[in-house]
């Protein structure tokens, strides 16, 4: 196979950051310099907006030693934007490509991103001028759909696992109730990530709550009644993106009752990361459930959880770069668009495959958290998740307590 | 030197767990168990309290694999207790120790555990009773006297850099205001730690407020006003113990506006972590003055800095084991009681030692940030804390990144 397409090419990094998405970036631009079809790589900075306002950082003459560090630097190198290009704005983004012969391009992000592409080659495409678009995966939230597990993921998930192996110890040795809120609005996948470090029967989390199924605050002060009587400590994780059975979120409806202006992005999303309200009111209504004198305390994980240095999943980089890598490969080879979909080939030894699937079949979708994981009280999390995390999030650092005998 | 004092052991671990505390514990128990003068380690259950309820782990007999495994994980492996004992609590500390014929006690935690010790071992004096009563230091707040730095500080100080490099590099991609709370009831050690990470000049924090200055909610403003005008972004670092100019915490007066219970412990401090309510408070504060459209948000870093997995200096890891077999060498070889502090004997190369001091040196005293440290406008660290910080934390993960030409 082999395409004779020669120009420039433009990549993007869009939404929120990750801890892996600059591998991604990399493992594009690696492919890329070695096609003579290629003259420029155009990073987009801050993403659709970079591209409209033709704001470009050269990207075909940088070194691999500093590709390399920008591949293992968390966030998006090139900037990001919370942009939601409409039909306009992407005729305005195809008439920047025809004005500088661009005739590859690469969008890193969630599936309003693969959209994007969609609609921008789609413009390409009627006005007869060849573009090959690829969409890269890219969520922190796992949620799209065609893919086993996507790049960033990984990372994210095991910040989460770390960071409850820990709090489960210092719950351990301080006991009290203790509420992590967990990023992740309609997909628990992260808030389910909390689990994988639990090894013995008392291990925390004992609750896990996911926005897969209602919330309910008065049966949630039960079972934490239940679990603080019997262990005399409850561990609690709990998605950020839980709602009532009518689909409310919490976290909205908290910001209304006391009377803050509910933020929404162009995406018509509603803030619920960047504030401490949920956590705060939860303890809260265990306080008042339990009596105020109950120790109880409430932490957000918040956007540590996407991009703290250091606390990478080696495999998600791995994955990360190759998909970037495999995107380029495919678009030069002469494919005109798609998405770039991680498919689990086999669990023992763990190994997975890149495939192109179509732009549209992961634009708009949400693939959530299977039902099959989730306990029949809707307040945990089942051990045969941790199969399909493990693999994703490597080795935890080991950890050992002692009992009183 | 040497002693003739035979008998048994007992210690103790004391307060808010850390990452390194383990490393203490495992360090005493390794010198004492290579001891004929000592029987049975006494392992006491969630520290003081454990020890009056003789509610004790026998540690002498832990092989070695498993002492170097409970050494690397964080939090406190015996359990702790936020009990502050009084004169009539000692006396039945020293009853216990009396009846289990106790004749070497060890007390990991901050300054009130190192006043435990002494009360205990006055106790022992005037009844004529021979006890060697060490006080081991820890505390993620780096607030003992007569100390460089304290085991604990050292992996909190790192979270805390760790997490300020990605969401510096986070606020970067998504240009927005960012304000992060920090640990630190009276003393801004951690807070400071922030800056550890910055390079460029328009890195973040570009403001820092610690508990050694008074805080002003409008100055605040004008303060981020400020630089959100240059920079288009402002990544903010407060300490969770800030306070009025009457000394009172804002922390404190946020939950009392919010009709909140407002919790004490044995000590009388109020609970400031475990809440987001000072962060979303600030926020709050900066949408009302820059107005309600801003895009701002608030973690609060929370019980993650003191032990999450996988995140511990390596520095601290040492100097936490090695302070911990000091106190058993120092105790073996006669003195009666005393703690043992951490002291730097040059900076490059980076050299400590080990000290014994007296147990009242330390007792109820707290070591805040030296305000040369602080910038004049009290509003910032300066570089020069690096030079101190640096060797605790160890090398940093390197972080690259791109901008526009």
């Amino acid at each position: 196979m082999g395409s004779d397409l020669k120009g420039n090419a433009v990549i993007g990094q869009s939404g929120g950051p990750t801890h892996v998405i600059n591998q991604s970036l990399v493992g594009c631009v690696e492919v890329l310099k070695e096609s003579a079809n290629v003259e420029k790589i155009l990073g987009a900075h801050h993403a659709v907006r970079g591209i409209i306002e033709e704001d470009f950082i050269e990207l075909q003459d940088l070194p691999q030693d500093r590709l390399d560090r920008i591949a293992e630097t968390p966030s998006a190198a090139l900037g990001s934007s919370r942009d939601k290009p409409d039909d306009a704005y992407c005729e305005k983004i195809f008439k920047v490509f025809e004005k500088h012969n661009v005739r590859f391009f690469f969008y890193a992000g969630g599936n309003d991103s693969s959209d994007t592409c969609r609609i921008v080659n789609e413009k390409a495409k009627s006005a007869g001028y060849e573009l090959h678009a690829f969409h890269i995966p890219k969520t922190i939230d796992n949620d799209l759909v065609c893919n086993d597990h996507t790049p960033g993921f990984g990372s994210a998930a095991r910040f989460v696992a770390q960071a409850f192996m820990g709090d489960n110890l210092d719950n351990r040795a301080l006991p009290g109730i203790k509420i992590n809120v967990v990023m992740g609005r309609h997909a628990g996948w992260l808030t389910a990530a909390s689990i994988l470090g639990r090894s013995g029967e008392d291990d925390g989390p004992h609750l896990v709550y996911v926005p897969e199924v209602a919330f309910d605050s008065v049966k949630f002060c039960q079972d934490v009644d239940k679990v603080y009587s019997k262990h005399g400590r409850c561990l609690i994780a709990v998605s950020e993106g839980i709602h009532d059975a009518d689909g409310n979120p919490m976290a909205a409806k908290l910001a209304e009752q006391q009377g803050h202006h509910v933020e929404k992005d162009a995406h018509g999303n509603v803030q619920l990361s960047g504030s401490g309200a949920l956590g705060d009111f939860l303890a809260q209504e265990i306080k008042n459930y339990l009596g105020k004198k109950t120790r109880v305390r409430a932490d957000t994980f918040g956007y540590l959880q996407r991009c703290m240095v250091g606390t990478a999943s080696p495999v998600d980089q791995l994955e990360a770069r190759e998909a970037g890598r495999e995107a380029a490969r495919q678009a030069l080879a002469g494919d005109f668009d798609g998405s770039i979909a991680i498919q689990r080939v086999s669990d023992n030894p763990y190994r997975v495959e890149y495939k192109r699937i179509e732009l549209s079949d992961v634009a708009a979708k949400t693939r959530t958290l299977p039902l099959d994981f989730i306990n029949t009280e809707n307040n945990n999390i089942l051990d045969s998740f941790k199969d399909y995390l493990g693999p994703i999030v490597g080795d935890l650092p080991p950890v050992e307590f002692l009992r009183a005998q």
